[in-house]
Formats: C-alpha cells, structure tokens, sequence
C-alpha cells in the first residue's frame, strides 16, 4: 500500500521567545524540520512527503534546502488558519488511497520503532495513535479546585497519527470547530474509533525553550556516540 | 519558619535496567541524590534536610558522601514499604512545626525558584503542589475505549510538595491504603484542599534509561556555559 506523511510546521516560533521559526533552528548543524523528514526517509525511502509551510516561510525553506543540500524528495503545501486547515492542504497534496501519517514538524525525536508500528496498526485497524503514560501523577482542574486522576487511565498523545484513507477524505470534509484539538480528534468527531499504540519517550513536541536545549544536546550526543 | 525538606530516595534501580540504584547514578561527575539535595541547599543553606533511604542503601550512602567529599548537613532515615511509609519515617526525624517539603530524590532537575515558589504558597494556604500542564494532547482510557480531554484541565504533578506541619501530622496518621498515590492524596485524603503552583518543564522525575540521558547532558551543559 502506498504510504504518505504530512509533516505540518505551521509554527511562527511566538513560544520559543525566538525569531528563527522553530522548525528551522538547528540541531546539531541541521534544521528540525529537516531531521524530521530524515526520520520517515530513514523509515521508508519510498513514502511519499508532503511538508506543510506557512506561506510566507516557504521561500526561507527554499533557500535553506539548497544551502543545506537537503536532497530528500518532498511536496510542500501552504499552510491554512489552524491545523486542521493545515493538515487538509496537506492532504490535497498526497496520492488518495494512501496510508497516511500526519506528524509535527517539531518531533525530530520520534523513533523509526514508532513510525513503522503506527503504519502497521494503522493498516490493520484504520488508525494509530501513539501515546505514552505519563511518569507523573496527574491531577484535572474541576469547577472547585482539583482531583487526584488515575495515571494508568491517562495517556498523552504523540505523532505520527497514521489513517487509511477512507477515515481522513470522510473526517476532513466536517464543518470545523475549535474542538478539532489534534487530528484524532477530527477522526473522533466522525465516529471512528481511536486505536492508541506505544510512543516513544523522547519523541517530545519541541514548544518550549527547554525542549529545544534537550534535542539539541540528543542530536549532539547521537552524533558523538557514532563517530 | 523552620523549613525541612524530606528527600525520597528509595528505588531500587529495576526500571532502568541498572545495577546501580538510580540515585547513586552519575550527572556529571556527582550522585543524583547530592544533584538534588544541592539544590535545597542553594534555596537555604539552613534547611533541614531529611534522607530516606532502604535500609541496604545506607552503607553505600555513607560511603559514597566520604568518597566525594560531600559535606552539606543532613539526616538519614529508614526508608519503607511504600512511599507512604517511607515519608512516615522521614517525618519522625522532621523538627515538629517545620513547614515541610516533601521531594523525589530523583528530582535533580528542580529549579530555585520551583522551590521557593512552593515554601511561599504553603506558608500561605497550607500547601503547595507544582505542576505543569502537559504539551501533548490528553486521552484518558475508558472501559470501552478512549476520550480526548481538554489539555487545560490536565496538570502533571510535581515535586517538592510542600505542607504545613499541622497537614501532615494530621494526614501521615491515616491508615494506609494503595489510593495514596503520592504525598498530595494523602493530604486531600484527609480533607485538606490541595494548592498548586507553577513547576519548572525540565524537573523530570528520573525514570527510565531515557530521562538518565536527558539529566546526564543537562548537567554537562550546565557545567560548560559556567566555565
């Protein structure tokens, strides 16, 4: 079955108190966005790539392309008001029928482990969600204060979120709501049944300053250890 | 006010696929567990400070503190069967009518300003819990399946959990039971309402073989932008 990933990076870079938009700060000499399209070319040499861009950093992706010699073949597509308006544009740009990921341009992290059991489950079942449990205890804001959760009922929710295609063309012509938090989400909506599977620990959305120093100092240290 | 601190220190290092039990692993040179308690004593050089220890890790402890030269003041108590009662244990070394906080070992990631922000809100309201409001997106398992939950109502928990000594003399007399999920639902469990306050993103609980490596480059980081 032909497999496609929409890498939406639609950030501005507001959080990262940075002017560079996150996805094209470097990680050890290369732009995230960068070393995360690596990951699914490392996963499949054949998927097909669709890169989400807002339109104004389209040109500076150009431009960083070739002076990075990055040579991996990839569409780009402009990207839209939200990210689920991100994600359709993305979808105009893929082979219909494909199984097809949907992963944040800001997760270099993920492993090539969770990208394959995604597509695998998401064959079988219709879709993937990787998730991990969270290592602390978890409490929820209520109306009076809060209350303590179970953790083992709480799973936080990673990318890529793999669909067959039937659930994304179906899900992606609802109406839009801010409901639509993530992609699940808008699959959720249309009625179709989330399957979650394992994540991988580092696989982290770099939003944050502190994130950005943690993968920086992962790809450095990736690179050290196999020279 | 008197403040003590009571550290936790009682894993046996299994989840880490370690011999060495995590909190005498390494960051840059130092033991975890000093890591940490370096940092209470930054907030205050005249805290009291409280360790709780399995009772086989005791020798390793005393050795390992004559092996690195390690002088900061502190106490050492047995830890127990759960962590319930292991911070019980603490409590009876713990200066009655301390304002106490109450901290994984494996914590070292804390920040300063993470522990003063705690003393200060539960000298005020009686405790204070920090918590962070996760990046990712939130499902929580149900029987049948899972729902998405709104990221804003989500907090991931903390430590140091901070309480005046009347919540806890009060709240460590309950009879144990396995809801006591960390040091806050025991307190809620008794009746008192539970503060939280703001923690800091990289204040991660050491947990599995990835974390190790997240800790281990943030202190090497640290020390080279110092020299």
């Amino acid at each position: 079955m032909q497999k496609s990933v929409i890498i939406v990076a639609g950030g501005s870079g507001k959080r990262m108190g940075s002017e560079i938009p996150k996805q094209f700060i470097e990680l050890n000499k290369r732009p995230v966005l960068m070393r995360t399209i690596d990951k699914f070319y490392a996963y499949d040499a054949q998927i097909e790539i669709v890169v989400v861009l807002p339109m104004n950093l389209i040109p500076i992706w150009d431009r960083a392309c070739l002076e990075y010699n990055f040579k991996i073949k990839h569409k780009v597509a402009i990207g839209g008001e939200s990210r689920y308006h991100s994600v359709k544009s993305g979808l105009f740009a893929v082979t219909p029928g494909s199984l097809t990921a949907i992963h944040d341009g800001v997760r270099p992290l993920v492993s090539v482990e969770t990208i394959s059991r995604c597509f695998k489950v998401a064959e079988e079942k219709g879709n993937a969600i990787p998730a991990i449990q969270p290592t602390e205890s978890v409490r929820a804001i209520t109306g009076t204060g809060n209350r303590v959760l179970q953790r083992e009922d709480v799973q936080l929710i990673q990318t890529p979120q793999v669909f067959v295609w039937e659930q994304l063309e179906n899900a992606y012509e609802q109406e839009f709501t801010t409901e639509f938090t993530d992609d699940a989400s808008v699959i959720e909506s249309y009625g179709f049944r989330i399957h979650l599977v394992e994540g991988n620990r580092e696989n982290i959305k770099i939003t944050t300053p502190t994130d950005m120093i943690f993968a920086k100092l992962y790809f450095e240290s990736e690179s050290s250890s196999s020279e």
